[in-house]
């Protein structure tokens, strides 16, 4: 087949993530590849990435069959097939991602979101009523530093319906997509996500809790351990996590999974995304991990204490960040009133979204 | 009298509080005044402090009688009939206030300790238990900057014994010293604190949940505030600290005072102490703050979910502020185990006071 018979894939967001997953299709030669590039499309356009990736290896020059500057600038090589969401999730960012992939869905896109988190599916959904909605959750270990890409893990990607039961259309497009996915290669594990909501809730029982400890500390899991975290803290979150996810049916081997995670990185002093992106002065991906198990826990009546707190706290976290970034702007004129009536005062002026 | 035959006071720590409170003896002319500078020593030798104080108006080039640049080196001042402790209080730092007044302690000094928290006389009548120790509580609203002093609030000290009941001799010595500190001045209310646990168990309200959640999210209490936390912890942790107080004997008008702290700073955006040390990268006041009322409460079989959680969180906020300044240096190969374990290693190894 000629390369304008293939399937056409886009790949929003050119991260660790994003890049692998549009180098994985490209290697397979069975899809026409366009990725997003935005901070560093000039350089990609000159050089192209470079890659250090323990399945694909080492390449120079890198790049996809298109790069495009931006959604707009990407609708113009084609009507997709497939859609690869990679942007980080923040719906209370600056823009949702039903809003950063708007300009190239069309009715016969299927959409994956290749992102962690709860509750995602939902708003997307919501804006294409019509299109299939892919979960695909990664275990991968890369990142991209300014056009190097480091990837050190093998590229594991479960790919899954949201919906409990799907039908036979969804299982042929998942299989159609691992078709194009899957490369002879032994570090390549794409495969079928039989219970997406079991992996998204079991990958979130880490993120939940190490991720915004440790943006509102500052500070590595380690050093958090070191000062005597996992007891006082850690456990009793992840419990109460398990709990959230209980509720909603799923069920999660409770001790198992948490001395798993409680152990997972154990001497290696390891600063989580939310750590990151605070440090960087960069919104965090809050919502989709902690504040939308929150609203499940309220919804059906359990108890969360400790994550409560904690996401009170976050959310100050991402407050300061947002203001900091100018995305906020607080006319100190407008709170100088009775304390009790700022967050009020606050939802309705300031926080639209 | 002449100078030499007034009662020597010293005067350690020369930050807002302690510069007022030398100027007030200074002014008052009974007492010969000994104040320890140390880092702006050559500066206030020279130029002396600017004052701009609503009690003491504007002055310039002030110094007291004596101007020594450390405990050691004010010894020569003389035996001192008292020694005013202004400092931070810190137990974990480089110095605790027992080892650093040590030099100027003689059989017959009484310890004023000028200073917030709670238990912090335990420890100084362990360390002088022949000498007398009062509690000094301050309202007054000074802060030195770099020798120029700013002293928005009147000069209101309230002085009194942390027994219960004070010996003759030792209410004696409250009288001598408001004799010598009192001015005929409608703005200077030093006056006796017929009960010293009650005054400073209320101002912990204000001090253990302000400073510690404003210091772990490095933002004022208003923002925390616009942002819902009045009721999400704020007033809860308050509950906490007041049923701590309770269990110690000390009664306090829970409503009134809760709601008292929560508006005290309404549309003043502030930050506490603890807030602007971590700005600054100093190490806080956290055990006399918070840590203490904590102990005692595990003491008393008080619970305290959130005031724990809060402690947890800023200890790893005081570690990191340590390792930054070099008080102590973790050797990451210590930690390279399994991360229960690393607690009591860093207990071992490393968290010797």
């Amino acid at each position: 087949m000629s390369l304008a018979q293939l399937p056409k894939v886009l790949v929003v967001g050119s991260g660790g993530v994003g890049t692998i997953a549009a180098l994985s299709l490209w290697t397979r030669k069975r899809s026409n590849v366009t990725l997003v590039v935005r901070s560093d499309y000039q350089k990609i356009i000159d050089k192209g990435f470079t890659i250090n990736s323990c399945t694909y290896g080492h390449i120079e020059n890198w790049r996809p069959h298109n790069v495009a500057k931006s959604v707009e600038d990407a609708a113009k090589y084609g009507e997709f097939d497939y859609i690869i969401v990679t942007t980080k999730n923040i719906p209370d960012g600056k823009m949702t991602c039903e809003e950063i992939i708007k300009p190239a869905v069309s009715d016969k896109s299927t959409i994956l979101l290749m992102q962690n988190g709860i509750g995602i599916d939902t708003p997307m959904h919501q804006a294409f009523p019509k299109n299939v909605i892919l979960s695909a959750v990664t275990h991968i270990g890369s990142t991209n530093y300014n056009g190097i890409i480091e990837n050190k893990g093998p590229d594991n990607v479960f790919l899954g319906d949201f919906k409990k039961e799907s039908s036979p259309k969804v299982r042929q497009i998942i299989e159609n997509f691992i078709h194009i996915y899957k490369n002879d290669n032994d570090l390549n594990f794409i495969r079928v996500d039989e219970n997406v909501s079991q992996t998204r809730w079991e990958k979130l029982i880490y993120n939940s809790v190490f991720n915004p400890v440790t943006a509102i500390l500052n500070i590595d899991v380690t050093r958090c351990q070191i000062n005597g975290l996992n007891d006082s803290i850690f456990r009793p979150a992840m419990r109460e996590l398990i709990s959230i996810a209980k509720s909603e049916g799923v069920e999660i081997d409770e001790e198992e999974k948490i001395e798993k995670f409680i152990h997972i990185g154990d001497g290696l002093f390891y600063s989580p995304s939310m750590c990151v992106d605070q440090k960087k002065n960069q919104l965090m991906e809050l919502e989709i991990i902690l504040g939308n198990p929150l609203k499940i826990a309220a919804k059906n009546g359990v108890s969360t204490p400790i994550l409560s707190l904690i996401y009170g706290l976050v959310s100050v976290v991402q407050f300061r960040i947002k203001e900091s970034i100018g995305l906020l702007k607080i006319n100190e004129d407008d709170f100088k009133i009775d304390s009790d009536k700022l967050h009020d005062v606050y939802l309705e002026k300031y926080a639209h979204k």
